[in-house]
């Protein structure tokens, strides 16, 4: 990770004149920072680099009964998106008095109003119980919209203040958008909430939803495991979220204690071969006659492109390692005349949808009332980030682009390994 | 329904000769009987058939503490089923005092100990925590063995009380079993427990496992509800268990509250056409904007075969009419020009996996124990169902080969109607 | 259980006089009855007397298009009212094409506009996503009004359907409502819906809300059993409702499977002596080390009362026998010289104000489905029960006054016998 | 939190000397610092103070195969205490090749074997399931023994690893231990894994089984608020866990959204008086007619206290805050002529008994495996704390005696106060 002071500079739109009107007797000093890195060898301190630390200002850079907020939630759901909402309306409305909060329908489609609906004039009333639910009251779409035709239905608006809550895409969407209201001199703070249920955006160690994510994913584990067991021979097969990032299936198979082998992207395991994964799930089905398997869906995709090469025939199946691996096992063993009895789980949106628990909700009312901190203190171009436990400012171009992986030697993968013994049968 | 009194007479071992060691005072009466039909035309009264009512006898046919019972479990996955081993065994050997009960090892392959494995001598230690997992800690298979194998097995542990859980094969299975033990002269009682989560076994009103499936299945069907609303023309497919019957899917729809369209196997409606399934689901889009779908597996399988037939590819996916709508109905909304974002749920397994809610709980003792007083009474070739809120002793040749389906004018289908408003789009 | 079929003959507001708008094609006849008894000897038939059948009728009273009906919980929460209220809402107003329901606001209460809040008028967008809630969205009170006053506001508001959801005492309100609407000739057809979390109304063998409060009750069963095993000679006590009635103790002890004595206030057990409960208690710690007791909150207030009376220092707390026993069995241990680690549970609240389980959602559809269909034939004074599987109209006379209780040879007291083993220690 | 370097410098009982027998590649080198405090002031750098890392160490100092542990669980439930126990089994037996892993039965008491029980022996068998309920599987006990008695058993048994799961009481006695035995010179390393449902222990800023319990307490807010909005003046008081720090009380609070007030024992309010909380709520409900309100059970114990001392009648029950509240809150406002309806809530043990949540079930995962890997490497005296994100290792004698508190300018309290808004009514 390496990176300077400079990189880690959040952009600001001006000096702060304004008073806070928020009554708590502590603020956090603008130059307070955050350390990067924090392990250390013994003797030897870690390097001066830090993030801005979120937290309310003293001194404010807009008149927050002069402003007004929009919201847009982008990309696919994720637990904790109305909480997000709800949040940063309260925030906003209650904490500064900010007099209108918009909520942008279906993404930043909802910012082009040629093509999509008008916005929701947010109120109590209706943020009130949203978060007992999961999804976005807002709606959402993915893809992005020009930054300039953005820029002139949220100047038509009267808005400040936007929070674009979704993924990489989505940040970069608001880079672009933050970059081209400075080039033409609109006032407009760019606060991003980070939003990935993979939990692979840079500089956000933990994000809302993953937790709640995990929760049901390791429900979904478990009754894998009810089933593998029930039977002989019997093979648990879940596939989980995760296109480049195993984060979720490894920390399920961490929960659930009772996976057997646990297949992430980032750590590519032969299928074939004396040491590759049939023959290892074999030794296990032998020695235990049944096992759990996770494989995250960003799994060989390199084997099944080439495998549609050689095929041509445009089957869109042959992309999905789920279905793959359930007809690749039971064919391989079938032919090893030892079948298995084959039980596979697809949760796919049914964990996403969920609504947050109760870790997310704290994490969700977090990052919103510390975007809303932001966004009234003129910063811009920047998202509200957790790093060693911290809330943070990370500057958009510090963190798009470059995705968060799982570690080979991360607790979390460490912890994969312990659990499952999987490089030991 | 056109039942005899004749058809459901309850064959049994012989006259009872053992007084019970219950210690309750009221005994049921070996002569009361509950009527099949309880509905009427006033003035003119229903006909006197009626199933032999279940219940603990004053006289029994065998000395419980010369007695030693078989636990057999057959077939898919229930919820209760831990619970139906725990309480047989809680009231054979706490209620009764009969000293051995086994466990059978997965079905009736456990009964061939050509096949299987050794049965397990249950304990009080080994069944107390059972029921709070799902899934059989017996395990299970599927499909038939001899019944003259299995006679013999049983002979050979001195298992004079058998009580095989599972479906209309399994009872099927146990039928062939009390027939061939009747023949060759063998003492024993053989009680089943009727089991499937599709609630079609012929006069078993209410089997145990189906409310728990249900409350899963309402869950997915919520969630679809979260991912179709969130997106613009979103459609929440949900495909449901139900090969022949609807049930599953017919519950899960009501108890959601959800659903705008609910497919099942008994009412087919055509998907092409005016007034066919596609357009009405165009119309509700148009309306409303989203749209929630429930499909039973056994949906439209003549269409698939026919397609199956045309491409001769053996293509096995081509069955499954979850994944054929997912793309079908995609495919008709772009050809119309007016593209839907299909989000589409697969639970499967993990739907029948879960373990007994609280009143399948109360379910399984209720049939566990009314099967242990009908096999020590002497009687055989019997279940224990459910009717008009009873238990009863079904004869097993009254109910299999004949399976229960979802009627039109059922309260069930009424209330799909009603709350789907389906034919009205 | 002495009823006449004139006790049960339901009253009506005249002669059908306009086809049914329901489209759906079979109609229940008007003289369909279900039998009340049914079960009997082989041989002696039970007797000609049964309940009117629920359903929708072909020829109906009121013109739906002219009607307007009002929606009134009254009395504790239960789960499943918001469900109730929103089925009401929609098999009257997309159903019959009813164009006005109002929720009377907090009860009786709000039927007197001197007292209450004036009426929501209730919309699809109000009702729509209620039933993920626990309460009623009408808010609730307790306590009668005068009827006159009453059918003036409903005069004034022009409602001619009224829908009183409550338990005994609400009924006797409907009662005389119906009675004295019936003296001024007003043209109204009350048809209640039973609520009662307790399950104690005569003739509605199975009411919304009770499975879910049992599966809750369940929950703390379970938790009781935890904390009561992690220590040596742990009692784990919970109180449950119950006042007159223990089904809620007796369905969740035997849903739980984990409770050794269940206390409940029809079948009272004396405390103390040899055979008293303290002793028995003692014996099953001496031979497990832990143990697990339900109250039901009525049972033993006599004792309460009698000792209130010789300490006569009005202390409110000797009326509840949660927590008389949990002081009381730690003394009896301390006194003997071998104590107990008390862990004591009073979720009251808790457990109803959770949301409809899937079991109950249909359960409150059918209910209020049913009760639509009553009022629209002009059938009044009645509530639609639940009677051996079947939704019947129970005329409110020949229910009121009569609470039903746990018979002694009822299946469910049997099962508690059998599964907690209680008067075998 | 003034602390120097040599505080945080762990005790090992002497030089590694054994290669360590895990395969993975990375360890952690035993010089590797994570640094106390990582908040600065731009330009002036953190003072180089720090924790010793956890992790796996590549030479170790016991040789695992002549190693004998022994796990001992003490004080209160706490979720997760079942997951610890079973991950220390697997990182010992699996992980490390440790032949015996001894569970102490009942706390201390079981290394007193004049008192207690001889212990278990684990399996993987007996581990293998015990994460799906909550409680330990040991049993626990309060209250210190002898430290050298407990050397004498540890002594007996061969035991030169032990594992105290425990508060900052347990911690004490695992330092007295640990002294005790350098004392003797008896070779046995001492690594506590901190257990506090409250979150109070210094030096452990997440520990495992909070948030399964704070998801429990919001599930209890939500139905207070359920009850509360369904009637006219309805409060709904909940009270929480938290005899000193109100970390359980807070956080649920900030998880529900929907909590008025939330009242811990670190910063105490009047409750008379005009701006005293019985005049704040008062202004609520007017407002807007009903009030969800928190309390910690430590709250207001001086109040209690004096009162009792003026009444001298010993009445235990004053020193119940909740009772108190539910009391004197329902008399404020009936002396106002302004009645409420009070909704009381204390679900006490339900929250601590649950099992473990996915995220509190990786937690307990990681502090287990650490503890192992402390303990083989001759560590002692320390607890496994988290510090900024990292697994740490914590002198005991750094932590014990000095409690965690909530402070007022924490991000917690900050989310409070911005969430019930409770300092502006």
């Amino acid at each position: 990770m390496p990176t300077s002071q400079d990189d880690l500079r959040v952009a600001t739109l001006g000096e702060s004149r304004f008073a806070s009107p928020l009554t708590r007797e502590r603020f956090t000093p603008d130059n307070t920072r955050v350390l990067l890195d924090i392990d250390y060898a013994e003797g030897s301190l870690p390097s001066a680099v830090g993030f801005e630390k979120a937290g309310a200002r003293e001194q404010i850079y807009f008149d927050p009964s002069q402003s007004a907020a929009a919201i847009v939630t982008c990309g696919g759901l994720c637990p904790g998106l109305n909480n997000v909402i709800r949040h940063l309306y309260y925030a906003l409305h209650a904490g500064y008095g900010v007099p209108r909060v918009l909520g942008v329908r279906h993404g930043y489609q909802g910012l082009n109003q040629a093509l999509g609906a008008p916005p929701l004039e947010l109120t109590a009333d209706l943020v009130e119980p949203i978060h007992h639910q999961g999804g976005t009251m807002l709606g959402t779409s993915r893809g992005p919209q020009d930054p300039e035709v953005m820029l002139d239905t949220l100047g038509e608006w009267g808005v400040n203040l936007l929070f674009p809550i979704g993924g990489d895409g989505t940040q970069r969407g608001a880079h672009a958008l933050a970059q081209a209201a400075r080039k033409r001199g609109q006032e407009i703070a760019v606060v991003g909430i980070p939003k990935t249920i993979d939990n692979d955006i840079r500089f956000c160690f933990q994000t809302f939803g993953f937790a709640s994510a995990v929760g049901e994913a390791e429900r979904v584990i478990d009754r894998a495991h009810v089933e593998a067991k029930s039977v002989e021979r019997g093979v648990g097969l879940v596939k989980l979220m995760g296109r480049e990032a195993g984060f979720i299936a490894a920390a399920a198979t961490v929960a659930s204690g009772e996976v057997n082998f646990a297949l992430v992207p980032e750590h590519p395991v032969p299928f074939e071969g004396d040491k590759g994964f049939f023959a290892r799930l074999g030794h296990r089905l032998d020695a235990r006659g049944h096992a759990v398997v996770v494989v995250a869906e960003g799994v060989g995709q390199d084997l099944l492109a080439s495998n549609a090469a050689k095929d041509a025939s445009g089957n869109r199946k042959l992309g999905d390692i789920g279905l793959y691996l359930k007809e690749r096992i039971s064919e391989h063993f079938n032919q090893l005349g030892h079948p298995i009895s084959m039980k596979y789980f697809d949760p796919s949106y049914y964990i996403r949808s969920v609504q947050a628990n109760a870790g997310d909700s704290v994490l969700t009312e977090r990052f919103a009332r510390h975007a809303a901190n932001a966004a009234l203190a003129g910063k811009t171009d920047l998202f509200v980030g957790s790093w060693n436990g911290r809330i943070v400012h990370v500057p958009l171009a510090a963190s798009i682009g470059v995705p968060r992986r799982l570690a080979e030697d991360s607790e979390l993968w460490t912890a994969v390994e312990a659990v499952t013994g999987q490089s030991r049968w």
